[in-house]
């Protein structure tokens, strides 16, 4: 193999690092992919680094020692941030979306792809410090969400499901109450879903109530698991209290009325 | 801005081309962003290209025109499809994952941010000629890989459901057979999900009979769209006749017996 350029070093570097975000991989595999010598891969680490830090496009993490390496850290600069969530808050204020019974249409927005990668990468990074081993979301609405949280976590998704499947195998069942309507549901996980122990990033699309992550804390009691973190893409003003006390929400809804044509939302987090 | 060096630029371009996978971006947007010549960029992204080729990690495609641009093609090498479908077919035939009804656990796979991730290279890969303008899959267990596969060809995904629900307005039912169980389901989508006149993919986990396949035929007709390819991740060996005739299947399941402690399955394609 020709002596690869740096430039050529740190094109294919950063393609490696953002097929799998924040996996770890040592030096020691560039050095060898490349034909090149650890110290040079740790300029070229540097630069693509520093690089994406100016850009506001990413965060490369060195991890020392033995088992060290570098990854890719789950992050979206606050520019963007403030960009995305203003721009959903267009999207999803227009009066076509208004359904009867004062309910919003987002099927488009949960289901395109862009849009979900970004939002993303805005939980995984606001949760990453909290060691997580799973991400966990109930069917259906949720999944993509849920999937590519995970995906920028490096932790696998767990689907939690309203029916038992023959391809579950051996599950646990839970009954919660909705926050909003107080049915009470069932809440369905296989038993080989989850190690003992772990920790839980329970993200969703909605919460109203907060029944449902209130139904996951429950779950993860009978997994012996802790729920870390809850993360919602949408959460409504009313009723201001919920069932879950801990949550990090991006955007409330304040008002979906019919009559007047009208939905208010606003983003969640103060600095946007 | 200090004029940024040659690994500096690709270093950001490649970023930017991963966050977007499948989406065209100028030269001029790239241009302006770096401060440097068009041509400056249009060599940065030769450079770029023919080291993501060398090194089977990529494709950048340039589209020539006043509508042009360069975009992150889908694309898996032959030798990492390889590597993909046998460790998964590793991974499938372990005995432990038979339950009971001679079914396969594997919602843990279906869940694996990084394997669906390169199984989606591969759907979106083979169907990227096909000109398609939406994923679509049915809830549950093919959602993961159904949106990661959108996301690739940078198309919205939709999510056809079993039942009817007030957050997708007024829908469409149409009723179909399942091929195995010979059982009538019901298919429900959101009368705005779909643009008139589209091409559709349509993906799964999982294909016995083929009826969930041959329910999307019928329901893209009541919307006036075209199924323009099926992907399904497992098809079972027997029945060998499906109620569909043109599908890609990765991996063919040929035998599950939970008397003999056996899974038999193997990659479907064969250069595998």
């Amino acid at each position: 193999m020709d002596k690869l350029q740096r430039n050529e070093r740190v094109s294919a570097l950063i393609k490696i690092l953002c097929d799998s975000p924040g996996k770890i991989f040592t030096l020691g595999y560039f050095a060898e992919m490349f034909g090149s010598a650890k110290s040079t891969i740790s300029e070229d680490i540097d630069i693509a680094g520093n690089t994406l830090k100016r850009f506001e496009l990413g965060n490369i993490e060195t991890i020392p020692g033995a088992a060290g390496g570098v990854r890719l850290m789950p992050f979206l600069g606050r520019g963007r941030v403030h960009e995305v969530l203003h721009s959903l808050c267009g999207e999803l204020s227009k009066s076509e979306r208004i359904l009867p019974g004062d309910y919003i249409y987002m099927l488009d927005i949960i289901c395109d792809p862009e849009r979900i990668s970004k939002i993303a990468r805005i939980f995984a990074g606001h949760f990453f410090s909290q060691g997580v081993d799973y991400v966990v979301t109930v069917e259906t609405k949720g999944i993509p969400l849920a999937f590519e949280t995970a995906k920028h976590l490096n932790v696998p998704l767990v689907i939690v499901r309203h029916y038992n499947e023959a391809t579950d195998g051996s599950s646990v069942n839970i009954n919660y109450v909705s926050g909003s309507s107080k049915k009470i549901q069932t809440m369905v996980l296989s038993l080989k879903a989850l190690r003992r122990k772990s920790r839980l990033l329970f993200i969703d699309d909605f919460m109203k109530g907060g029944g449902t992550a209130k139904g996951i804390l429950e779950l993860a009691k009978e997994f012996d698991c802790e729920v870390a973190g809850i993360g919602v893409l949408i959460e409504t003003a009313r009723p201001q209290k919920k069932l879950v006390d801990n949550y990090f929400s991006l955007l409330t809804l304040n008002e979906v009325n019919e009559a007047k044509d009208l939905i208010d939302i606003k983003p969640s987090i103060s600095w946007v």
